[in-house]
């Protein structure tokens, strides 16, 4: 990347670092790495983030907020929540399978810079559930859902997916039955919530 | 393991392979191994299994087996489908988390041998959704349960609960809330299958 005469944000620094994974792979996404790409020095970058490990946390999180701002859409409109529910869960399921179907080595990547980065991928399942307990319990106040506990019902419709976002599952969500799988899967989970 | 006047059959060989396995991970199981391990010639192990990839086939099926033997009684018995569908599921996690636990080593090992038995592995997967679409189709003959296709829905229940047979997930079995998170997701599906 050429010098620029912009100022050097936060969101620079992670656009920077984000090509630089792509290109390079997760062994090079230094903050040193990242200083030449954006031709600055490395204290700027430092600056902004003091370890390695806070910049590649902070990478990462970019890269799982843009799915949890898409689905946050959602969440918040203003659709009965039968049909929030079935929007969230293959708006989920189509973001990995993008994100893992158009570049396979930068989702490969990111992979493994969440398995070092344990507790943004916690606040990140966390915020998602969220959102689920959130439609959950509309349903519930609507009278359309039973749920004793929205939250509980949350994490088991989540954990219930798993195949269609975890990213271990990754090689099976371009195989032809995939997508039949996960709309059978989430008719039962529906008529499972109905009151 | 001394020599044995017993005679050599299948079935000693694969104690053997296992308990090969056991002692020295999945690189040490050859048939040379074994044979040593036996106390018998390579020749009279080969006329059991010609080639390593045929006796590491052979002993991942018996492992895999063991599970699906324990299901299928549990398939056979005459008890309501509802309750036999949850003591199926119950029984499948039960038995993958005591494997899991009691030897993490060699569950990790045929976790190994399962990547280079892919086609002993899918033939177990069938096995074990064959089972779960017989529970189903009785269900659905009972009047007990609605599936238009039991396949299709024996196969989204399998998938469903992979949080909770699925070796990847091995780590999660021990967590305190694992329990709690697998009865809430088998009442929401069972609440989904209801007729």
């Amino acid at each position: 990347m050429a010098p620029s005469s912009e100022p050097l944000t936060t969101e620079r620094i992670l656009v920077a670092t984000e090509e630089v994974l792509r290109r390079h792979g997760p062994a090079k996404a230094t903050v040193v790495d990242v200083a030449r790409a954006l031709g600055v020095s490395h204290g700027s970058v430092y600056r902004h983030f003091r370890t390695k490990t806070a910049l590649r946390e902070a990478v990462t999180k970019r890269w799982l907020d843009r799915t949890t701002e898409a689905l946050a859409a959602i969440t918040a409109t203003d659709a009965d929540p039968e049909t929030r529910l079935r929007e969230w869960l293959a708006t989920l399921f189509a973001a990995k399978r993008r994100k893992a179907g158009i570049d396979p080595e930068l989702f490969a990547t990111y992979g493994l810079l969440a398995q070092e980065s344990g507790d943004v991928v916690d606040a990140h399942l966390v915020e998602l559930t969220d959102q689920l307990t959130g439609i959950v319990r509309e349903g519930v106040a609507r009278g359309v859902f039973a749920a004793p506990d929205p939250a509980v019902t949350a994490s088991a419709l989540f954990q219930a997916t798993g195949r269609f976002h975890d990213p271990g599952y990754a090689k099976e969500w371009e195989k032809p039955g995939a997508q039949g799988d996960f709309e059978a899967l989430v008719d039962l989970l529906v008529r499972g919530l109905r009151a």
